[in-house]
């Protein structure tokens, strides 16, 4: 058996794994929800988030869970075409960043308590930097404008990859994930990944990147027009879109997304990139969305009508769009917060056996209901 | 001299030392954010905010500033027209919870590190609950749809509570303030403030508050509607706007605001009631408004409108609706991201120094720029 086989059975054994939340769990959680001292539903969305983290979980979601970012890291090809402000070597550069604890992603993941795990699924240059987990499958993707970004074998390895980390972060005691990454050239093959997988115009979903100026936008939609005519990717294989015009850091991120889903531990999914990965993993298996919280609206152009598409309401509203998995753990936040109002808050009776005044919190505060 | 002399002086003098912000710490900050290892501007209002923490703080602003939110509570006599969902008996028990720590403003506080002072400037029952600041001014405001609901020295008072909880706060080492109330009722009260000083149309101010239904909404509005016609209040006086049509704890936290900004910290904005105090305020200093930090969008209807007029844009939608400070308590944490991220992330420079690769950083990750 070759090793696309091995590793497309491997694949849609995980998928068969996905489930339906637990609607026991998430009935259980409403009730309690609905009963905490508040009018009901005045915490709106959040209240929304803890059912559905109860439904992942299988119960309530429990307080201070451990938090992971994986931080998928790789170079495309496509940057020879001239589609980034950024030179391909600053991914290398901003690797060594991470290790080094000055990124954007590591200050936030400090502040949030979140583990940031950096993975070298296909960076250029050797790192050889200790801290970043090596896991490369090739020095980066191929330049799709010529020909596939890499083998569907290679779409798979990187799939794999991510199912590692999902596997490995659940089994060492992690309860949510987010995804990261950073590859110089990402939101043009996330561009050309959202177009074949939705069909939308290439000038609804191509952005500005990380800066770019009217000239070179349109040159990065042309490129993305010029690859799809080329590849003709077929919307219904997620995998073939992924290794045709796709990234490996993608690639591996869909993977992250689908192990997290079959572990039932929630993802929260960063910007635009990550958005696509999660796409690719929608498509792949449908009930992942349950699985999928959303985090911030990126001021990268697709990124809204992604999150429309994926019916997905971002919480976070402040035009970042620096990728790394910033947005995410931002919104990790909300999550636990969610999480403690279901478990700490008082509920009507609690309020009235604690009420030092002695008197019947509970019929005047559900008094409205 | 009589007391509403003495207090309007008072107002004064802090009004007068309420100054625009630190250009040269926010040219610093500005700076210092555009060497950071990023795409310039790619952490969109996130850079925004802290370059006007800032400003307002004269300096970067320090990390991990010990947080509070006060929680102003009174009692509302508009009840008694039956525009609540609640009877009004719930402000004291909801007073009750919060002592107890059973509230969702305690769960969030701990979450996010931030005290929680809840204050009676004028609950109707007498409370007497350790952990409750006793500043009482009346029990509950007077119903304003017959007359005043307080007197200007008494609106004057309420201002004054807030004014001396900022200086207290800042005094003992506070550094970010933020907005927090309950009081069955306010809602209404704040509708009226609201379309007294913006002159906005009535139908655009009155929501639902904590669930109004179709019929009880069209009542609310109407009852505001016959308040502002009997009192007509002068929308250039927004002391006596609070004290024909405001609350106590309303006018509280108008003096909260101003004390805040007068004292140059940060004062983080809640929902709507608190963004009616916030009006309040800028109307009363326009200078104020650097010192506000916009938390969420609340689902209450008329908020949306309220910060437009405000130019404040929320960075959390959650569709949130339940006061307390709930929605302010969770922006802190951007506002601690935002600080951190300005001290602790690497330059372009310190990431060339660090960059254990031996390569020079600084050239390619600015090349974009």
């Amino acid at each position: 058996m070759n090793e696309e086989k091995i590793l497309t059975e491997e694949l849609n054994r995980v998928l068969e794994k996905i489930k339906l939340l637990d609607g026991g769990a998430m009935d259980k959680a409403r009730e309690r929800v609905d009963n905490l001292t508040k009018p009901q539903g005045s915490l709106g969305r959040m209240e929304d988030l803890a059912v559905r983290l109860a439904g992942i979980h299988g119960d309530f979601f429990p307080v201070s869970t451990r938090k992971r970012v994986v931080v998928m890291a790789a170079d495309h090809g496509v940057t020879e075409e001239g589609i980034s402000a950024y030179p391909a070597e600053v991914t290398a550069q901003m690797v060594a960043n991470f290790t080094a604890g000055g990124a954007a992603i590591n200050v936030l993941g400090r502040l949030g308590d979140v583990e940031v795990e950096v993975v070298d699924v296909g960076v250029k240059a050797d790192l050889n930097l200790p801290g970043v987990k090596r896991a490369r499958i090739k020095k980066g993707s191929d330049n799709f404008r010529r020909g596939p970004a890499m083998s569907r074998t290679e779409a798979l390895q990187a799939v794999k990859i991510g199912l590692d980390c999902a596997f490995e972060a659940v089994g060492n005691g992690i309860g949510v994930l987010a995804t990261g990454e950073m590859g110089i050239g990402n939101t043009t093959a996330s561009s050309a990944v959202m177009a074949a997988l939705t069909g939308y115009e290439i000038s609804l979903v191509v952005g500005r990147g990380t800066g770019l100026d009217d000239a070179k936008l349109c040159h990065k939609q042309k490129i993305v027009e010029q690859s799809l005519a080329l590849h003709k990717p077929d919307p219904a294989d997620p995998i073939g879109v992924l290794s045709k015009v796709g990234g490996l850091e993608i690639a591996a991120l869909t993977g992250l997304i689908l192990g997290g889903a079959a572990r039932r531990v929630p993802v929260v999914v960063d910007g635009f990139i990550s958005s696509t990965a999660a796409l690719a993993a929608v498509k792949l298996c449908p009930a992942v969305h349950h699985y999928l919280v959303p985090s911030h609206l990126s001021a990268e152009s697709g990124h809204a009508l992604l999150m429309d598409y994926l019916a997905l309401q971002p919480y976070i509203h402040m035009d970042m769009r620096l990728g790394e998995g910033t947005g995410a753990v931002l919104a990790m936040h909300l999550l636990e917060a969610a999480a403690r109002i279901t478990i700490e808050m008082a509920t009507f009776e609690d309020a009235r056996v604690s009420n030092s005044q002695g008197k019947s919190a509970d019929a005047d505060l559900k008094g409205a209901r």
